[in-house]
């Protein structure tokens, strides 16, 4: 019976020797894992092997005095063994350490269709495998980072004492258009008469539920997947991701700022310190300059930009000749990518966030401003990608968001209960919405969505 | 503008004067929170205020001295204040401190509508409303203990070296029959025409998808939404739920069962020691005895008992005269809930890994052991509940699980690359799925899976 907390592996190895610690060299240890190359030079050869536990593999030498020899001779890519051998430190070399084998034990073979050859393959072909991409190193890269960035994200929100506010994926609520929600259902029959007895749909958003813990509990949080079913295929948009929305109360937008940079230098912080070799791994193969950028996100300040500021900005930069693809630039439009790109990478060249958008261009429960026209929204954004993440104040006024209600044309009445929290005991509060698999593609320098997600969901294309 | 980290909070002044910090008697506080009750003894009152930070509220004392006294006298259940005031030991008290109030500011009021009132309201009328019930002790105490225990699950996995994986919610495959699962669409046309181009469902379950992760990383979990579609109104069943499923890799149903333990004590221990006054309440108000039933899930061993000897057990308990609802006992047999706690609690007496079934009321994937009639399947029964988390080792070999998915009349086709894990370099590997409501259940004595969830969704029942 094997003991979880006391197995060797390879990381336990590449911790200790990192650490000092020479106990490792001529330990024998036995260990789990798959192959990766196999270098076979005669009576001695050389097996990369991944066990899983780190990015890094182990190299192990087998020679004849190797119980299984022959076996070993004959390892292939993928096979899942189980090896014997001693730690053998190797200071100077490129790894830090080698296995000698005492014995390799076959335990899954590989057949012939083994789609992942040592050629490289491509991205798109990979996609076609999702149960298989974790093997090569890109993915099993980027799957790891995923899941210690989901776990900086909860460590930050309750080192906080924010509370984790799991809100439901079945909806017969909407935040933010029907249009874009996939209805659930479990016969061909009317809502009426079928499971739930009205229409249901998947979230767009936790917010609005999530908004009456805050008022409860103060700083809340939900971190689950989210949906839409946009028809169209981009390389940014798919119809299931995953989304973290704090929610804080007695806060206002500046509070929201300060959570956002807080939150983001924590987490980007987090990455880089515990997935060094895979983040080393994207710097040097994806995206030249990684580091460097990740690096100034968690050091340098960020800047606050009003909306009527980057009105002028841009206004200005047509007038001295910049050409942009859209090029009428006035106040009410809603800002292209491009031109939140000139303000971040051309004018202030750092994080910024922009803030006090026109209200007909954002959603109906954010806050109001006095001057009767914007909206105290804010959105983050960065170099080299632009918006990252969005929030606002929520409007706390009965009257004023029940009026906004109203001249959207929105059901008042579906929102009655979110109108209990103006209702009863409301105050100013704040929150934003992060897509973690933006997140994800921003910190690894991945371009596509359907990579950094373990299986995509995109319009036309769901595997398995 | 607030600093998120430097904020007086409720929780901030417990936690002080508990670590014997005496620099917060006479300290000057700014605090934000919510009303629960005023006592007006005419030129002084007591407030009861609650800040959302921790379960306990503080004693507030306003006399004329106060700003806005008049506002103090008046204030009621659910009002959002801000008060300043003065930290005031009180040594002997049943309050460790009290704040002298210097101003009280009425942030946001409630009116007479407000459905939470001083008198004792039940659990079904809250349920009835679900964004306000937080607010009530029982719920908040639940919630923050659900938060708590979810972070608990993370962190013992991450720092066990898991590595969470998100599985997707949207499936065109189906882990256990599609009978209970919900269809997904966008209009009301055919699957093959619709968003996706073919049918899909909500996941019934990650574990198919999780295993080609474990395949990779050799220890993964998922921890998010499942659902069903069942056609029944049960205090334990619910149509959207949260599972935990870990899966290991080289791996038996041993080391799955060890995981278990090790997993399940961790995280009763964690809320025990990190949620004192929440389980404290539950102990006093709603299950007596809790706390020593779960000290000693946390400290005694649990049992293995063969599914063979339970019918043993059970037969023989028939033979001596106990008689059970369900009471003629055979092999074959799907144990109830009645038989589960007979063996757990009669027999016993703490908590029991009932193993190796008959394959016959097992899933496809479980591991067929070597007699021909079992699987490798496993369920923890504990005491007063019964069944708390099941799994098993999953049946490695490609053709033994081919042929289980012939013999079931399954459509091996589209399992195809589910097979491919076994195809691929394959190993022993062994997983369990762990239902959170469930748990949360057991922890704090709740009896009805409504009241654990936030929103809860059940068979004809939704609410927003």
């Amino acid at each position: 019976m094997k003991n979880i907390s006391s197995y060797t592996t390879v990381r336990e190895i590449y911790e200790a020797i990192a650490g000092n610690n020479n106990e490792m060299d001529g330990k024998l240890v036995v260990i789990d894992g798959w192959i990766r190359t196999n270098r076979n030079m005669g009576n001695i050869g050389f097996l990369s092997f991944n066990d899983g536990t780190c990015f890094k593999c182990a190299q192990l030498v087998y020679d004849n005095d190797t119980i299984n020899f022959e076996q070993a001779i004959k390892a292939k890519l993928g096979q899942a063994v189980t090896i014997t051998g001693v730690v053998s430190l190797t200071p100077g070399q490129k790894q830090p350490y080698e296995i000698k084998l005492k014995e390799f034990v076959l335990v899954g073979d590989v057949d012939d269709t083994y789609p992942l050859q040592k050629k490289k393959t491509g991205f798109e072909f990979l996609r076609t495998i999702p149960h298989i991409r974790p093997r090569a190193n890109t993915f099993n890269a980027l799957y790891r980072v995923r899941s210690v960035l989901s776990f900086a994200i909860h460590e930050f929100f309750q080192g906080e004492g924010f509370v984790y506010v799991q809100t439901p994926i079945l909806t017969s609520n909407d935040c933010e258009g029907a249009g874009q929600a996939f209805k659930v259902c479990t016969e061909d029959k009317k809502p009426e008469t079928d499971y739930f007895g009205k229409p249901v749909s998947l979230t767009v958003s936790g917010q609005l539920h999530a908004e009456p813990f805050a008022l409860t509990f103060r700083d809340v949080y939900t971190f689950g997947p989210t949906f839409r079913a946009e028809k169209s295929s981009t390389t940014r948009h798919a119809s299931e991701f995953w989304m973290v929305e704090p929610e804080i109360a007695f806060a206002t937008i500046y509070d929201d700022i300060d959570l956002m940079e807080d939150f983001i230098k924590n987490i980007v912080k987090y990455v880089l310190v515990n997935c060094k070799d895979e983040m080393q791994f994207f710097n040097d193969r994806i995206e030249p300059g990684l580091l460097d950028k990740l690096n100034r996100m968690v050091t340098e300040s960020y800047e606050i930009v009003s909306y009527d500021e980057a009105i002028e900005i841009l206004t200005e930069a047509v007038k001295k000749g910049h050409k942009f693809e859209y090029n009428e630039i006035k106040w009410g439009m809603d800002l292209q990518s491009e031109h939140e790109r000139y303000i971040v990478e051309k004018v202030f060249n750092c994080p910024v966030f922009l803030i006090n958008f026109p209200k007909d261009i954002k959603a109906f429960y954010m806050k109001q401003n006095d001057d009767g026209r914007t909206v105290a929204g804010v959105d983050l954004l960065v170099p080299g990608v632009g918006e990252i993440c969005g929030g606002s104040e929520r409007e706390a006024d009965l009257d004023k968001l029940k009026q906004r209600i109203k001249e959207l044309g929105m059901d008042e009445k579906t929102y009655e209960w979110y109108l209990d929290t103006r209702r009863f005991g409301g105050c100013p509060h704040a929150g934003f919405g992060l897509g973690l698999d933006r997140l994800l593609m921003f910190i690894t320098g991945i371009t596509n969505i359907r990579d950094v997600l373990l299986y995509p969901r995109t319009y036309k294309e769901i595997l398995y």
